[in-house]
């Protein structure tokens, strides 16, 4: 990409034209078998000549990193030493990643690039990891409560003496394949594009001047996964799997708000993803950001406020509605990209699937993967003022264990806590 | 911005004057007194004519509401609907609001556009919130085991005899004023718009091309400020005023890794926050969205394997390195923008600063709020693996209460777990 600047007018010129590809640009053959043959995603900023991808690197993140270079605090000409980075586990490749469409929103060889494109790291190719796995020990305290209550038992290996629970932990950073995207849309790719670049306000020339690059990693959040129990088992279906998929809510999941579900739905399944590697299967959490259904906390603020004054109250029956007049649509998570998150891991069965939502389900099992069991949360630990959004939930189609199906007039008696 | 597409070529020119600047676009006076005077910011994308601001609304969010339109999930032209979603409280404004260098990373008048820009509305503008208010209850299990420890009462009011904790919730959304971001990192403005196009690889063209555009709404998270007791005592003086600024982190904030003590440290000042409450004063947790120190992620788990396993073992000689090694700098959270959040709600004095932090410290007092007490994590909140952070950040100059400065000798001794 080309930048001229004109001093005197003040006038800039943004030119990028396929042949101004530079032949130390590497092409990507996404979901070719051999990662030398796929090609490495190059979006590092030290030579713009090797770059492939359009963005940068660690989401929303790669702002922060150029207000650092703008305040002199770091050089833009800084190269990681990933020295003793790698992960501790030997993950993949399995055939999903072989195949072009079944992950579109993460690179599977965005792990350990230094050891699998280390030809072209001898080279001098500054090549950067977008996942990186690591282990730890978590102390929750309602895992606690669990095992003061006998829901789970010390083994000494998953849940140690000391109640903490043994976990490998996965981060993801987002990288795009736009035509496996817009397929995945069922959309055209030139209009995939020119939206995104629209309808951001201008975000990213190249979605437009440089239709020949083909990946995009955008400012987005990434996705965290915990494991319970050996990694390696999440590729082997005949090992029961548990799994949850949770959408962050930080209200609830770190400042335990009681008008939702969240939290209380996580920690129940990291105690079953638990209890299951406990017996010798394995325990997948998949934390994705995407809050207040990808509209963000702002919106799912005013959201509550028109919820909680409407005339009738907060009641289950206007639960959606509220959310598609304030923010135009009732749910911005595209659960189409999802399952890229199992595939990456080789999953093909889920014996235990911990979530009501049937957007979840339909893109899991649309993906290839077969699901087992689907677990609601249990009736205890819903808190009082979720009820509105469990019962909306239900009617609207989500999992329902209670056969009887609540009419219109049952949902306005359902109602939450006024403002005060 | 004009936008050309030639599809013969494929040539796209993307040329912005400011001379093209529409006269429906309405100036902007960062700082002034009146919000009419002010201006509003509009980077809602339904009336291209009326912009005024590069980017547009929910940070990282953005992209998933462009997704929605290309997925035709979502209309374009949607408006959304702000009846009943004014905050529950009257905020402000408060004489930092008339003061343009107290707040460049958000904007004030971005609470309630609907009441305080009403004309611009019934003229048809588009302008949306950046900032949104609501209430809740918070169910806590540190809290909950505070309570059973007697360490906070049950007074009826901030804590609930069911245990819960009401509070008042914030979100606020980033809206930057470039030339104040240049002024309080000490560079010029024009390099810093170069330098965060260039070194993002490109993002917002609008950012060299439009000089004239002082705002820019950029895709990062947004923040969020949890206060116990009455939110308008936050700007008086003579109200004890307890304060937590944290920086947010998933893995312990959410999963209660033990290699970090941020969730203690948040839970710990949330208790003090509802117990100032209690006694008449006023608490506040603000909760900003810069993980891993602004890194991300996938970095920090590249440092905590680099970490783990260099010789000598994971220690607190080595800690800030391991960072450095891997990302180029120890730290990109840009502590000089957080105060900016606690102007907004007129706070001048800080009683209680749950934070040791020097960077932390010296940005707020800097920036003209006292502070008078900082408190520090209690040891026994400290997790076995944690030490090595702390170990190393008291070195390092952060709040030591413990008066004798240890050597590097002592800093190798202590050491964190290995690799499993």
């Amino acid at each position: 990409m080309k930048l001229e600047v004109n001093k005197r007018s003040n006038h800039v010129i943004l030119a990028s034209h396929t042949s101004l590809k530079h032949s130390d640009a590497l092409p990507i053959q996404w979901g070719a078998k051999d990662p030398m043959v796929r090609g490495p995603v190059i979006a590092s900023l030290t030579n713009s000549k090797a770059r492939n991808a359009i963005g940068t690197h660690s989401g929303s993140y790669a702002v922060y990193r150029a207000l650092s270079i703008a305040s002199g605090k770091f050089s833009p000409t800084h190269i990681p030493d990933l020295h003793n980075t790698q992960s501790p586990i030997q993950l993949g490749p399995y055939p999903q990643w072989a195949d072009a469409k079944k992950m579109v929103s993460i690179d599977p060889w965005g792990l350990d690039p230094q050891i699998n494109f280390k030809p072209l790291f001898e080279k001098g190719y500054d090549i950067r990891p977008s996942i990186a796995v690591t282990q730890a020990h978590l102390q929750i305290p309602e895992i606690h409560q669990a095992i003061e209550a006998g829901r789970l038992k010390i083994d000494g290996n998953i849940v140690k003496e000391n109640k903490d629970v043994k976990i490998t932990k996965v981060a993801l950073e987002p990288v795009w394949y736009l035509p496996g995207i817009a397929q995945r849309l069922g959309v055209d790719e030139g209009d995939l594009r020119r939206t995104l670049f629209q309808e951001t306000g201008g975000m990213y020339a190249e979605l437009i001047t440089r239709p020949d690059l083909k990946v995009w990693l955008p400012p987005i959040g990434s996705t965290t996964v915990y494991i319970f129990g050996n990694p390696l088992d999440l590729a082997k279906p005949e090992i029961e799997l548990t799994c949850r998929v949770h959408d962050k809510c930080n209200g609830s999941d770190v400042f335990g708000s009681d008008i939702c579900t969240c939290r209380p739905y996580l920690m129940y399944g990291i105690e079953d993803a638990a209890r299951t590697a406990q017996r010798n299967g394995v325990g997948i959490i998949a934390y994705y950001r995407k809050e207040g259904r990808a509209l963000g906390e702002v919106t799912k603020f005013l959201v509550y406020n028109a919820r909680k004054r409407q005339v009738g109250g907060d009641t289950a029956a206007t639960y959606f509605r509220r959310t598609e007049c304030v923010a135009g649509v009732e749910d911005a998570r595209f659960q189409e990209l999802m399952p890229d998150i199992l595939h990456f891991f080789g999953i093909q069965k889920i014996h235990n699937l911990h979530s009501m939502s049937n957007m979840k389900y339909d893109a899991i099992v649309g993906s290839g993967i077969d699901v087992i069991n689907r677990i609601s949360i249990p009736e205890g630990l819903i808190p009082q003022d979720a009820q509105v959004e469990m019962e909306a939930k239900k009617a609207a189609g989500y999992l329902n264990i209670d056969e009887k199906k609540k009419t219109v007039e049952d949902l306005k008696q359902v109602k939450g806590r006024k403002i005060e």
